[in-house]
């Protein structure tokens, strides 16, 4: 097992707290930014140089519905993202539990 | 709950590793640098300031004891180091759940 396995993407605190955060919703649901924000108390840029990231490397999806005052944006996990997810928590949760110390 | 929860010293991977290694031990055991290094796969050199930063922090106890090519170098995580680790887990497990949606 290497130090490499934690998906660095996924690492960075304010980033594992949106990926829990959508991954804690039922399939299919979004979270609007907004929300997302409020849940996770990140400054609007904050948030978005974080979702950007997300986005690039196909974990979170971005949809801007309506326009003008009407317009929300909604964000949700893709499949890859929450496969993502999924093996960074089983990693750390290993991780956490330590290895088997050897008998010498 | 801010994203600053999780203790910046111990969520870097490698020292995440070594924390976690060394509070898997046995209360009052301690691991040799050699074993240690064995376990987690780093340099020495890399091992080296990782351990001191956690030594710092107060979150280690390193010891030499004897000289010379007799000489071993014991790593143990202090009764600090113990409680820091223990709320880091606690934190990112409740982190990992995610929160609960809000109804809107």
């Amino acid at each position: 097992m290497t130090v490499d396995e934690l998906d660095p993407l996924i690492h960075v605190p304010a980033r594992l707290r949106v990926v829990a955060t959508l991954a804690a919703l039922p399939d299919g649901d979004t979270l609007s930014f907004t929300r997302l924000q409020d849940m996770i108390g990140l400054t609007p840029g904050n948030l978005i140089t974080h979702l950007r990231k997300l986005e690039d490397a196909g974990y979170v999806g971005v949809e801007k519905i309506g326009s003008g005052v009407a317009s929300r944006t909604s964000v949700a996990l893709t499949i890859l993202g929450r496969a993502a997810f999924t093996s960074y928590s089983a990693a750390l949760r290993d991780l956490l539990t330590g290895p088997t110390p050897p008998n010498d």
